[in-house]
């Protein structure tokens, strides 16, 4: 960051008076621009007993599998975000069922909120972001092909929970 | 936002290829300036069934009672901001115990992770955003003088999961 999306005019890095982080602070109009993690929401989705997963069109990790997930909204809480995302990713109408796990993803600056919900439909399509997609059995899911640790933790962890009804205690990494 | 953080030039709103959303982008460089709701990290934080609460100095709210919970930072997880919040807010340190509630407040665009903990020790202080501080039994939380609704929201789940060793399964919402 080096000009003030404010004004315009540059800013430069010190600490606000009563912080203990240094933020960028515009020079001309005193505007502190903080930065913070930013929260993907994301959800594994099945239906009989098979699960959804979605073969990535974009980078990173094009052409690996992963859940349907991305960043939160602004004016969305984290389910319908969930929801969302995996209509856009796979033009699936979900219900959400359940909280699995909170990762935080520090290296990233990422918190991941990942749920169960169940498909209200097989109706399923790939949307842009996604090369194809299937709804696999539990047994077959390509474990080496999957694009982000957090998908495997999160599928690990729902395939412990599966025949438990819910509430689920979330998962705050591996276990 | 009027301009571009990254060259100075003017931004605009437009939808980007491939987004469904209208985004701030530059008329100049063409850097898109996504912005997505915020991390709120907070801990219900207990010693020998006593809860800690800190009477605000900072507005909003100043004057009420709030755990202590703030902005998750860049660098840190969820359970590392809840802590360094109670250190900032009360010196107080603590332990995480268990994720308690999970809340979409999406009028002011942010995700609450509230946690139990336990403190660690009986020595705690007002930090410069606490006018004042105390242990209280739970009988005496000042239910008509807190902060904002989440506490309320939280306390009441913490009360109700007060003799459960935990895991706990997150709350979404009021209850």
């Amino acid at each position: 960051m080096r000009f003030c999306s404010h004004c315009g005019a540059p800013v430069g890095l010190r600490r606000p008076e009563g912080d203990e982080l240094e933020r960028h602070v515009c020079t001309e109009c005193g505007e502190i621009h903080y930065q913070n993690p930013k929260v993907v929401v994301g959800a594994v989705c099945s239906l009989d007993d098979r699960v959804l997963l979605c073969r990535r069109a974009i980078e990173p990790r094009a052409g690996l599998w992963t859940i349907p997930a991305g960043y939160l909204e602004l004016g969305e809480s984290a389910e319908e975000g969930a929801a969302r995302e995996a209509f856009e990713e796979a033009r699936a109408r979900i219900e959400i069922t359940g909280l699995l796990a909170v990762y935080s993803v520090v290296r990233i600056d990422q918190v991941q909120l990942l749920y169960r919900a169940r498909l209200l439909s097989p109706e399923i399509a790939a949307g842009p972001e996604t090369l194809e997609l299937d709804l696999f059995d539990w047994p077959a899911i390509p474990w080496a092909e999957l694009a982000f640790p957090t998908v495997r933790w999160v599928l690990k962890r729902a395939i412990e929970l599966r025949d438990h009804a819910g509430p689920y205690p979330p998962a705050m990494g591996p276990e």
